[in-house]
């Protein structure tokens, strides 16, 4: 009945120079456990939330045997490989063809593979709550994080009223906010960030699909027949040839933005979306000299940084605050923590001197 | 008649961690030329301002090979491999032997290996000024750089009386002041850095070492016997023997500061001791970007950065102004460039965990 579709799918550069095309953010070890992906960390933490069934993935067609060898334990058909990235409201749209293809029924929670969460009990609950309002209203629902600080990197949902305990209509999703307004948003208490999770049964999205994006559900509507008539392996084969067509477009922008009656359950378990280097300052274990350090770290009075080394390396600070010092393979980033979104300006100029070795 | 001895056994850490136990600084490509290194520049910078006999090399002997494969024109006893480190004073002891072993007569230029010059013309025509000095006079002349700056890193001689044109009487050495002195010496006129270029006639300085350094003169003169009776093989056996005994002392302390009727040459050539990360921004030259830079650094909105990277490296700068960034090997140094001597902290702690992969 209940099903986790894990999006993992992203290429993401902002964790660059550990993130690269070939090792997507989802794939660094940046879980809650030491040494743990993501995307591992991604799939623990579920729990038995979702129930028995186990998650499925959407990933690039790229990065499918790294899904596999990262989740061995998975089913092979439940790792979906896109055949080339066409966004989220395609991948949630193919793997609901999936799940309901296995369940009619399904009801879906549909998870980024790539954030960190820091209470997983808390986290647990919320998914409970909200995949339970989404069968017994048949609704679309988020997750909403009741925002700390007047962040100007996230999306945000404004709520209306509480149609039941716990659980509030979404008026409207607003956009990256500028800096007022966050502050606004965050005074005035009706505002969540926008996690990205959502919760829906797999006929529901699809109707909304239909509604709002009819050329993705004719696509969608292709590989449903195949599979239907004759099973993954032909529905693959249609998915190679009609997906790469369908458009490109996220599902925020695509269908909650212009879908009425969706619900939030407010979700306080410590979000974070590792946006940046700097997120990790957020929630990883500052050590005895004031740094958040993995690898090989020597600080001499330097505090506040964030520095990463790989293995036999050694990443010497002196003298230096509040800032990124990032190796990774071939590749170092120096950058202030305030800075840290910056490091996309850095792979577009690899890209643009067509530094492949770095990228 | 004229001899270069190059002091050439530093191990110093200052440029960790591109210098290591096993490539002391100047073995570092810090020369004037691409990829040239300091001691190959210190070579080559001396024209024929020291007459056409090849210099000699004073150096420890675990770098002795490396010393000969920098210069293999060398004839192979011109390399001088010490037994152990006994600093300056003893280095040049025991060239002054060999050197006066081949000509008894002669001039010696004792220069450090690892400095660099900016103006090599003006440089030369000093060399000639001073070892001519040493010659006319039988005397030991420094080179005193003009002060540009307050200077707390280097020490200064106090000149006296113009003894001839372009010839001054050093009236004392001073150790590394703090900045109000330092202030007044650059106000005054009458102070010069000492740069640690020493020119004497080889009785001379052995002279002196007899006064004011008895153990290491009979030392010396051991191993100068031997090599009268017996040649340098025999004598290079006695060195083995009676060097390592010798006390370690600096040739400042141990002679110049104890030693009267010292004389000075200014030499106005742009003198600088690559004491630090930093001291490159004095001489090596700012791109495009506002950076100095060695390899491929790429840097986004930042400036005024010293920044090195091994071939195959990237290192990527973002938002960040007046910091060394240097790669070297299996490791990383980041520091203000105001405080990269704290870099010897650094090295104290890798030596203290006993990381001598990193050393």
């Amino acid at each position: 009945m209940f099903h986790a579709v894990i999006l993992a799918g992203g290429g993401g550069t902002r964790l660059w120079p550990a993130s690269r095309r070939s090792r997507p953010k989802q794939f660094l070890p940046l879980g809650g456990k030491p040494g743990e992906t993501l995307l591992r960390a991604t799939v623990r933490r579920l729990g038995d939330a979702c129930g028995a069934a186990p998650p499925w993935i959407v990933t690039a067609g790229s990065q499918a045997d790294a899904v596999r060898s990262e989740l061995p334990e998975l089913p092979a058909m439940h790792v979906l490989a896109e055949p080339a990235a066409r966004n989220t409201a395609a991948a949630i749209g193919l793997a609901a063809v999936f799940v309901k293809w296995k369940d009619p029924e399904a009801i879906i929670a549909a998870l980024p593979a790539d954030q960190h969460v820091h209470d997983e009990a808390v986290f647990q609950s919320a998914l409970r709550s909200a995949l339970e309002l989404a069968r017994s209203r048949q609704a679309i629902v988020t997750l909403g994080i009741p925002p700390t600080r007047p962040e100007t990197g996230y999306g945000y949902l404004e709520i209306g009223e509480e149609v039941e305990k716990g659980a509030f209509r979404v008026i409207r999703f607003v956009e990256k906010p500028d800096r007022p307004t966050a502050e606004e948003y965050l005074a005035s208490g009706r505002f969540f960030w926008n996690a990205g999770m959502f919760f829906f049964p797999a006929v529901r999205i699809l109707e909304e699909i239909e509604r709002h994006l009819p050329e993705t559900y004719r696509a969608l509507g292709e590989i449903a027949s195949a599979l239907e008539e004759d099973g993954p392996e032909a529905a693959t084969k249609i998915m190679e040839r009609v997906y790469p067509k369908v458009p490109s477009i996220s599902v925020d922008y695509g269908i909650m933005e212009k879908t009425s009656g969706i619900l939030t359950v407010p979700g306080n378990f410590g979000w974070n979306d590792v946006g940046a280097w700097s997120a990790l300052f957020d929630y990883r274990p500052v050590d005895a000299t004031g740094n958040v350090a993995q690898g090989l770290v020597l600080a001499h009075d330097a505090r506040g940084n964030i520095a990463a080394a790989d293995p036999g390396v050694a990443l010497a600070l002196i003298g230096v605050s509040d800032l990124c010092v990032i190796q990774s393979g071939n590749a170092i980033l120096v950058v202030p923590k305030d800075r840290a979104q910056d490091v996309r300006e850095i792979v577009r100029l690899l890209e643009e001197r067509k530094l492949d070795a770095y990228l």
